[in-house]
């Protein structure tokens, strides 16, 4: 797994960034939090496992990419029930921005089954979803958890292959039932 | 949803059936339990989302359909950390053997995943695994899941579109990652 931090920072070119020292990191996104840096934005990128989210800020990042509305109350429940949340937030001192978000769940030893990946259109084409996997498979990896699943939408497809995950093994077909 | 007990009770020609009485059931399988009889067997098949499992009977079952030994300690805290447990015995007074089996794991809101069905290959063939389908659909319904989902290995993939699940809505693939 790449150390986003160590990968970034320190590289030629990046003097003028304004890099979070890890007492502050730690302090405003909790203690497995990540920065990173992309090179026309001196503020850094933040991955956390463990920040709140406002609930209002998901929803509407949520639908930026898309999806329905869903009521917060169960938005909220489905949440806390959640194996993991991993957000991506473009720092600022002030008010911090969720840009990003994936969540998992699972029993927490066998398997962990991945939704909700969603990135700001706006922030999109600049390898922050990829970024975003990353960060959470470390996560998941740090739980230990021997399998992990995903239903990849057919236009993130090639996305998902990319990054080594194995579509389809042995011919297996994801299904789905809804509720009316 | 089929009501199992009804449907199945009661039929002209299954009169020698030795059926539990409800405070019978109740007290060997759970509350929610259903006993289901098939015209060559005298006792009866039982459904229950609450009766505990003996993990090594458990790994019995599993093996037998094939899959991989996996440490009790993990299936342990995997079935403690999943969102329900389907069993599916052969009734006996003194030793009800488990021939079926299935579980969730989900957010117990908007997404629920089911891993694991199995029933004995004995017992395979004479509708038991569509019968413990329909109560773990119904086990569901009662939460109140608004999508559940599998992963259909490639010899399994009519049985679930005979049950009405829709394989690959939208051109979603399922995508596997494995820890070495």
């Amino acid at each position: 797994m790449i150390n986003l931090r160590s990968k970034k920072i320190g590289k030629p070119g990046w003097e003028n960034q304004n890099i979070l020292s890890d007492e502050t990191l730690k302090d405003i996104y909790g203690k497995q939090a990540l920065q990173y840096f992309s090179q026309d934005n001196p503020y850094p990128f933040v991955f956390s496992n463990s920040k709140s989210f406002d609930l209002i800020e998901l929803e509407q990042l949520l639908q930026a990419v898309g999806w329905g509305r869903r009521p917060l109350r169960r938005v909220k429940r489905a949440l806390d029930n959640s194996l993991l949340k991993v957000g991506l937030w473009q720092h600022d001192s002030k008010f911090p921005r969720l840009i990003g978000f994936a969540r998992c769940t699972g029993d927490g030893v066998l398997d962990a089954t991945i939704w909700d990946v969603a990135i700001n259109p706006v922030y999109q084409g600049s390898g922050l979803g990829k970024q975003l996997m990353s960060y959470l498979m470390m996560s998941l990896k740090k739980i230990g958890i021997k399998r992990v699943t995903l239903f990849a939408d057919s236009d993130v497809i090639s996305f998902y292959k990319r990054q080594g995950w194995i579509l389809e093994p042995r011919g297996n077909k994801c299904a789905f039932w809804y509720s009316n």
